[in-house]
């Protein structure tokens, strides 16, 4: 093998991606340099941040730069290693991009069991999605037994284990999903006390039936509206986990933020967002008891495959068009 | 004295407050029930989260009730008690009206020591806003000696009192203020290392300037364009203490609120509200430090006395046109 394809980001994308955005197209393997390794991609996993990462301007990672490989998580094996860390046939997930073979610094990768669960769930639950989920509730939102917990984007890679894990800690969860379908699965499979179905529903005022004593930790995937709505169900000392706004991402001008702010004053709470590298250090610690619980039946994930590496710019939107169900990868061999 | 002259709400204001928002006469002074007391009013305290209390909503306390006395703090001396833990003659401050004399119950005042501060400072800098600006820095801004502390309305009766604490433990003060003659006094009197004159120059531009590595804590009593500018400059795990809002008191529609609030994700940043009612246990321990510090010549505080209970209207306008220099109080008898 000396060719493989590639997606690279040609243009910023205003909107919703487009195909022009990317050039697609194979190109020889480039051999791995000093504390380099080459890995065979499996899965590309896609998620909200990545439309972010697009973007030229300072964030907690440097954007991606014109001509550059389309950054991404990934799950695949080695295949050329100049890293002493790495051995060829170790299976790694880490910082790659959307390609078929990667070559980077072995300094971004982790070697993972491949007995653990299926390997797109180690880019998924088991991954950084769920590691956001993790520590995003357990540790910024500081959920004690007993609370309340409302989680936007309930159905998605993050939200269903923010819900799960609410559950497994004794608490009252609330989903805010798209549709009947994500909904029923929140409850049914899930097991979520309550799913709020946002295309039909008025979301503040289902909280405010769902839950009349309010909320201890909101945790937010979504912004814009939603975030509003939770804002006006605060407990005093409640906790606003920002943990992303997927439906302002693809906004082309900048939308108004939370009208009703204020109320963190009135509830004495906080809002407090956060980046899941911070805890890159306790990944292990977090994926010992998530799969602990995944094989004791109390945690379940659910993956999207979509096939094909050519069809990266549509896949990757059905996150924002919300035609995903579950944590969506690419299969890109 | 059988009468005494009164403040009281008989319409909610839309805006700023009118005159016809007030009936401002003199009725009989109220004998003291079981557990009250009369106190005659010294001086009455000018803030703005009086503003809020005028509006019929929920809130961190029950909106004050069509023909209700103007709730307000107050200092003054006790003229007749129903209630064991006060005698005629004592100082008090706490929960009380805008009125020359003020009947209530004794729980919500505090014994004062009148030889300490000028009466108008036991309801200013030593009384709740400056317990604002202690707690609200030190515990919810968590502010560490070094660090970098931005304040805005920091000429005013908190600001002047963060921006000055923040100086004596060793941190870095940039103020944000109105008019060239509040910066001068925040830097010249007050020691803060700069001012930022919001009417003349672009507050994210010369924020940039100033501290070009980012802020610790931004302290917020304005909300608006000024909370926005300075969610540009957050270090990270940067903390925004959100104080209050003056900007935006009065505002007849709901403005939009900060639209870059996802710099708080970016920067794993917390923007957390309180009252500063929830420290009211710990007030001996503010205040016997700020007495201190006052004593040492390091902490410095500005009134500004206005006279006459009828011009209530008027003098509580001055906060919000910015015409009040230092902490606005009324001198009611």
């Amino acid at each position: 093998m000396t060719e493989t394809t590639t997606v690279r980001l040609v243009k910023r994308p205003s909107g919703m991606v487009t195909p022009d955005c990317f050039a697609i197209a194979p190109e020889p393997v480039r051999a791995p340099g000093d504390g380099e390794i080459t890995v065979k991609v499996a899965f590309v996993s896609l998620d909200p941040a990545m439309r972010g990462w697009m973007v030229d301007r300072k964030s907690y990672i440097p954007p991606i730069g014109i001509g550059e490989i389309m950054r991404a998580g990934i799950v695949g094996q080695v295949t050329a290693s100049n890293a002493p860390q790495f051995a060829v046939g170790d299976t790694v997930t880490g910082w790659g991009g959307v390609a078929q073979h990667f070559t980077g610094p072995a300094m971004l990768f982790t070697k993972v069991d491949p007995d653990v669960a299926p390997l797109e769930r180690l880019i998924g639950g088991l991954g950084m999605p769920g590691m956001t989920a993790y520590f995003g509730l357990l540790e910024v939102g500081a959920m004690q037994p007993g609370e309340t917990v409302v989680v936007s984007g309930a159905s998605g890679a993050v939200g269903a284990v923010v819900g799960q894990i609410a559950r497994i800690r004794g608490g009252t969860v609330i989903g805010i999903a798209g549709g009947a379908e994500k909904c029923r699965y929140c409850v049914d499979e899930l097991g979520f006390d309550a799913c709020i179905d946002y295309k039909t529903e008025n979301v503040d005022q289902r909280l405010g039936e769902l839950i009349p004593q309010g909320l201890d930790v909101y945790f937010d995937n979504v912004g814009g509206e939603i975030l509003e709505a939770a804002l006006n169900h605060l407990k005093m000392k409640a906790r606003v986990v920002i943990c992303g706004a997927i439906s302002i991402y693809n906004s082309t001008d900048v939308p108004p933020g939370p009208r009703n702010y204020l109320n963190l004053l009135v509830q004495s709470a906080r809002m407090e967002g956060f980046v899941v590298t911070t805890y890159a250090h306790r990944a292990g610690e977090a994926v010992a008891e998530m799969a602990g619980w995944m094989h004791d039946g109390k945690l379940h994930f659910r993956e999207d495959v979509q096939v094909g590496i050519e069809r990266f710019p549509e896949v990757f939107n059905m996150l924002f068009t919300g035609k995903n169900f579950g944590k969506l990868v690419l299969k890109v061999n």
